[in-house]
């Protein structure tokens, strides 16, 4: 019979593993954001080429294209190394299926890149199919975030995947913006869609900063000096405030163009640091819970040597009373420890909540209304624009309606 | 390479290796159901042999005892089957350690029954003690609950458990009314925690009501005649309002514990059937996802037969156009149903919040006060009774002022 310690040293052990496959989720959030950084590029530059029937950026997509395809061999032998023994793996009905997603959008960009070669798509389409693409790889690392169960590793996931969607609205914005200025006038509709972009954009900088650690938030900071910002927001008001006859200067495409890029790329610095540090803090994780159960075991044995009674999992369950009330400490702060954890886990997780939540609002309108996922989209950004709402807000009252739908 | 077919695949298997896992801690629920009855029967018992100092109940006490033996082997077999492979189990560690608690408990009750059998302890002392492990008990349930992935099964569960837990404030109620009663007179104090026993009893089975299928709704209803429940309320009323210098007639004492005892072993039928409804769950749902699966597969199979391509799970990704169709159909169907399932899973969970945010807020009295776990937990109760308001709430306000403490 396994007794009541071997059930302790059991439930170190999952923490260990726990730990040890949220390490592996980790590394594969890393590549995963390399692989987006790759694709944002690329989507800007077929953008552009498109945008200029093929006039402009011609070489440079061929290297991006080269470029992504490399990453993309990464990503995918990390996928395929992972474990996907039924048995072994948190929430992997989840985390495969969003994979088996994001694997059959990659099997389609030979054919979509094709199609930008010989022009046979608009800006828009291509950009479209690029960023479905890469909403499906951020989805894979929410899965990653949601089924974190260390809540300082969560918190550094959350983090993590909030500054990783941050940097995806700054590189729609990009794009928003660049094709808003080359076409050279602007108007109502499209300066409340820019105005959401950067509404999104820093809501998701928000919470990355509330979860992001002390040396990650300096690098940040760092990363944006004022002049940066300064000419940033000086491009955003020329584009987002009513002009007469909302007429833009069509020179400042390639500016705004510029000025975007260079921030996204000192982003991209900010998120490999944070890839470097989930690394190490999942070492470091790890290595603790084999101390603390080498310690465990060793208070244990010495134990049982100095009392002549047997702690070994399997003995029989009668110990000496020294022992005895060591292994009832021991378990009383174990659970007291999971407890602690598992609270601290819930606080971590409400932050993923907001996009739960639009999802679910989404979804809700796809059913009741027989709408294609973009248009539930497009419908609850339209209301939360049309009522200076924020799209949580909308989100939130769509399924408190619910029952009306 | 896996293909984005062998990651849907694997998914699924995800999926029903997470329902068979589900199904062993049903079997396991079931059966601590059955260890709670006859420990609550057994503390019943033994508190009416310490307070009659051995003249009573003698004999039905050493049946008791053997009778808690059994079943305390057919847990201790199940505690010993489970799989504790670190990787094997979904929410390993939490549950193992609660087991691990439990599995302590259960060490100590040879000492526990010696010390009743000496009348070496107080009816409370030993009343406590078995309630503890009762608790613990509870707790491993709860733990199965709140690992759950399927939300019908997790419904299931969320009943079961609420319904167990309610059953067990029906013990306690029996004990507590047996002693006031044969004690011949009562206070307000007494009444105020009497009423609480009442009210928690009533929060649980409303939540099991909230959750249980209609069959075992009309087994409930069925199983508590009207009859039965005036005697009960009579008898409450009695116990509960205040009267002249809080006199009580002692003789009720049988007749209230005998009342008790009726309901608590009706109730038994209805854990019973709970049971049997959740494994026949379990088993359909089992079923159902191995046949989809093969469903799948079958479709797969035949399409790519059609189209002369391979659809394995390891064969190269170019696959005929309406096999892709098919397969890109499969990815969203899956993603989506997920999605839906978790959004469900959410809702179902929230009824297990309750439970947590008490927990949470004991553990920040706990550590801010250096309180004991009892101790936070009558602090709690103390000031919902004195403010009337509910546990919940009061537990609610005291995490809200968590910074003033």
């Amino acid at each position: 019979m396994k007794s009541g310690l071997s059930f302790l040293i059991a439930a170190r052990q999952c923490e260990i593993a726990e730990l040890e496959q949220l390490a592996l989720s980790c590394e594969l959030v890393g590549v995963i954001g390399r692989l987006v950084h790759a694709l944002q590029k690329e989507r800007g530059i077929s953008n552009i080429f498109l945008g200029s029937q093929g006039t402009r950026f011609g070489d440079q997509r061929l290297r991006q294209v080269a470029e992504c395809g490399q990453v993309e061999q990464h990503v995918r032998k990390h996928f395929n190394a992972l474990d996907t023994q039924p048995d072994h793996v948190r929430n992997g009905a989840r985390l495969f299926s969003r994979i088996a997603f994001v694997l059959h959008a990659l099997d389609g960009l030979p054919g979509l890149r094709q199609r930008v070669d010989g022009q046979a798509l608009s800006p828009g389409e291509a950009t479209g199919a690029f960023t479905r693409l890469i909403s499906g790889l951020l989805v894979v690392v929410f899965e990653a975030a949601d089924s974190a169960t260390d809540p300082e590793i969560s918190r550094a996931l959350v983090a993590m995947f909030n500054f990783m969607q941050g940097k995806e609205f700054t590189g729609q914005e990009r794009a928003f913006g660049a094709t808003a200025f080359a076409s050279g006038h602007t108007n109502a509709g499209h300066q409340q869609q820019w105005q959401h972009l950067i509404e999104s954009q820093e809501r998701c900088l928000q919470v990355f900063s509330d979860f992001a650690d002390p040396g990650v938030l300096g690098e940040w900071n760092a990363n944006q000096p004022g002049d940066d910002l300064a000419e940033l927001e000086r491009l955003r008001r020329i584009g987002c405030t009513p002009h007469t006859g909302g007429a833009l200067d069509a020179n400042l495409s390639q500016i705004w163009f510029d000025c975007c890029t260079h921030r996204i790329d000192g982003m991209k610095t900010v998120e490999d640091l944070l890839a470097a540090n989930l690394r190490l803090l999942c070492e470091r994780k790890i290595a603790q819970a084999h101390t603390e159960l080498r310690d465990q075991q060793a208070t244990l044995d010495d134990l049982s040597r100095q009392e002549g009674s047997a702690a070994s999992p399997d003995a029989p369950t009668h110990y000496g009373p020294q022992l005895e009330r060591s292994i009832l400490g021991m378990v009383q702060e174990q659970a007291h420890r999971l407890q602690v954890m598992s609270d601290e886990l819930e606080t971590v997780r409400t932050a993923l909540n907001e996009r739960k939540v639009i999802e679910r609002a989404k979804g809700l309108l796809m059913a009741t209304r027989k709408l294609s996922e973009d248009d539930a989209y497009k419908m609850l950004r339209q209301t939360a624009m049309s009522q200076n709402r924020r799209l949580l807000d909308v989100a939130e009252s769509v399924l408190a309606m619910a029952a009306y739908l």
